[in-house]
């Protein structure tokens, strides 16, 4: 089927968001964790980070000013300070629920089921139950002005991976830690290896790699 | 294991690239196609691709000028277009290889097997094998001054979707099309589907949706 640009602007608004949301692929899915000033904690699920660079480390992440995410920007903005943690198959279903509008006061930690952690000089709260996460603290914040949403540009500080998962070249066993990946707004994922390949050269097919 | 910020930039440099780009999770598998003034096309894997909004459809692709990338950076300038092609599980290696540093009068597409396709005004070739691909015109470049890297802004102006995987209120289902998922530098999976969530609610736990 073909859709032009017009066909999806025709779309029903929750329709549009489904089908667009989709077009970018498997997403990953990271709860993103701050504190306000007074100490209440807040959780919320993204599927909108992305690798900026690993020297220096840097990350970044798409928010929506209007919607549930706001309080993790005023957060943010507050302080300086947010932590990512990998969402994985035993705790898929709470993070997913982190999206529903609780009020600022309620911390969406208590109210789906997960706890706090305090690592480092990080004043954000990690998620204690991820096995793979990260301080970051915020660089940048650039605004897309073609539709209002922010770019958070933030440097990695202090990361926390499960010793068994870490690769001897670097590379993180993601399927080991049964980190769960996002399709559309509201698809849920675990990875199924295919494998790892050579780095690639000209004129020669890539091998696979072993772990 | 912890990780500060010393301790990841002490990290050899291969070693440190491999570890960063598994920190941001699962990432979308997409194959850019470009092409030059004189119609040389090029073809070359992203994972860098990130949903910014669905109305007006955007979507945004972290670049690198320094490697590979660079061709599709200036054939995208040149005229303006590119095309993101989902990556499935029958040209995975194919899709990899297209990351060796071929010659500019090279084309990818021949180079590992894959074939350009045209579709509308969009001047830069789509993937005929890739069942959900879209064109994409250049909106606006942000360069990332903390490490050079650029962000090029794109609106989504016309999809190709097969049809079998595109359900009833938009979502569209990427375990029916084999799509690929990418992790760190090189690691290639399938989704294996957990579910599908409805909207959450406060006080209330989602409840699983049928597609």
């Amino acid at each position: 089927m073909q859709f032009t640009k017009a066909d999806i602007e025709a779309m029903p608004s929750r329709y549009r968001a489904h089908f667009v949301n989709s077009l970018s692929g498997y997403k990953s899915a990271n709860l993103v964790g701050t504190v306000d000033s007074e100490g209440h904690t807040n959780l919320a699920i993204v599927s909108s980070v992305v690798h900026l660079g690993a020297h220096p480390p840097l990350v970044a992440m798409v928010v929506r000013p209007d919607v549930v995410e706001r309080h993790t920007l005023a957060n943010i903005r507050a302080n300086g300070w947010f932590t990512l943690n990998q969402v994985h198959r035993p705790f898929w279903q709470a993070a997913h629920q982190t999206s529903a509008k609780y009020e600022h006061t309620d911390s969406e930690f208590s109210a789906v089921g997960l706890s706090p952690e305090f690592i480092g000089e990080c004043v954000a709260p990690f998620v204690k139950e991820s096995a793979l996460k990260y301080a970051v603290k915020l660089v940048r914040e650039q605004v897309i002005e073609e539709n209002g949403t922010i770019l958070l540009i933030g440097s990695i500080e202090h990361g926390v991976v499960k010793e068994q998962a870490l690769c001897s070249d670097g590379h993180i066993d993601l399927n080991a830690l049964e980190t769960v990946a996002v399709t559309g707004l509201d698809g849920y994922h675990l990875g199924n290896r295919l494998g790892r390949l050579s780095y690639a050269q000209p004129h020669q097919w890539p091998t696979p790699l072993d772990e």
